[in-house]
C-alpha cells in the first residue's frame, strides 16, 4: 500500500536492534483516518471469504481490528495478556515470548467469545518473528475455529514469521513488507508485483 | 443512552465486589457497530468544543476513542500502562492504583503527543474511582494541555470517581448511569432529565 509505506518512511524512526518506532500514527498516537485506510485494505483482501470474527492482541491491534471489522461486519475479539499464574477455566491460553520485551507473558481469550463455528481473521500491527500471531493461532486450534487469513500492517521480512506462517499454509496479506532496514541507511520496502 | 443501557442489562454480568462485566460487547469481544453508536453520542457533546485530541488508556479505552476519533476528526493518543522502572526521559508518566487489580502501574505518555496547544477530551469504558481517569489528568496537567470534557462509557454511580471529577470542575459526560447493582437484584440506572 503505497501511502502507507510513505507515512511509514516519513514519519517511523528506525533504532539499532531492528526496531522501527511508528508511534506517531500507529501504536501511541493513532491516525484513525490511515486506520480506516488500513481496515478498509484487509476487507478488500479477504471480503467474501465467510469472515465471522476478527482476533487480534491488545493493546495496538485493537484500532486496526476495529477499523476492519467496521467493513466486515464483524465483532473484534482481542486476546488479554496476562501474567497471572491463576487463571480460571473458561479461557483459551498461550504462552508467548516476546521478542521485543525478553520476558514470556499468557495470552487469554474466553471461551465464550471463539468456536468452532468461527470463521477467524487475524490482524496484528507488527509481523517479525511471530511469536505473537503463533500465540493467537493456537489459541484458534484450542477454539476449533477456522483461521482464513492474516493480515498484517507492517511485516518485517527480514525476520522469519512471515515466511514461517505461509510456509505452514496461511494466508498472510502484509500492507507493507520491509526488506531491510538500519538507522543509517532507512528503510527498504518490497517492490510490489503488480 | 437508552439503546447502550438495554444491551448491559441484557448483557451485562454483575459479580460480588461491584464488578460489572461487559466482556461481550465492550471489553474483550467488540461490539463494533455500537462502539460506533457511543463514539458519535460523545461527539453530539462535545463537538463544537475545539477538541484536537482524544486520550484514553490501553486497552479497553482504545477502540471506544478511535470511535470517537473517526468524528471529531482528531488523532488519539492511548496511554501505556508500565510497570517498568527504567523509563526514558521523554515521556509523561502517572502513577496509578488499580481498584480492579489490587496494584500499583505507571502510565505514561511520549511527551512528543501531547502539549499546551492541545484541547483534550478524556475517554474511558469505566468510571469507578477514578483512579485511572485522575492519572490522566495529572499526565494531561504535565504537558500542559486543557482538559475540556470527559467521555465515560459506563460510570459506577455508587463509587466516588464521578463526584469528584465534578466538584474538581470537570465536564463529565456518562452515556451509562448506574445508581446500584447486585447479582440479586440487577442494575439500576439512573433516570435521565430530559
Amino acid at each position: 500500500m503505497k501511502e502507507f509505506e510513505e507515512i511509514i518512511a516519513r514519519e517511523g524512526k528506525v533504532f539499532p536492534g531492528n526496531i522501527l518506532k511508528v508511534d506517531s500514527f500507529l501504536n501511541h498516537q493513532l491516525d484513525v483516518e490511515l486506520i480506516d485506510k488500513l481496515g478498509e485494505a484487509f476487507y478488500e483482501k479477504f471480503k467474501n471469504k465467510g469472515i465471522t470474527k476478527i482476533l487480534t492482541i491488545e493493546a495496538s491491534g485493537i484500532a486496526i481490528a476495529c477499523a476492519a471489522a467496521r467493513f466486515f461486519k464483524v465483532p473484534v475479539v482481542f486476546a488479554k495478556k496476562s501474567q497471572s499464574l491463576n487463571l480460571g477455566g473458561d479461557i483459551y491460553v498461550s504462552r508467548i515470548s516476546s521478542y521485543t520485551y525478553g520476558k514470556e507473558y499468557d495470552v487469554i481469550v474466553a471461551r465464550d467469545f471463539l468456536g468452532p463455528e468461527d470463521k477467524i481473521l487475524l490482524i496484528d500491527d507488527f509481523l517479525a518473528i511471530g511469536n505473537a500471531m503463533k500465540g493467537l493461532l493456537e489459541i484458534c486450534e484450542q477454539a476449533g475455529s477456522e483461521v482464513i487469513g492474516i493480515g498484517i500492517c507492517i511485516e518485517k521480512a527480514f525476520q522469519r514469521g512471515g515466511d514461517d506462517l505461509r510456509k505452514m499454509g496461511y494466508d498472510v496479506s502484509s500492507l507493507a513488507i520491509i526488506d531491510s532496514m538500519s538507522p543509517e541507511g532507512g528503510i527498504r520496502f518490497r517492490a510490489k508485483l503488480q
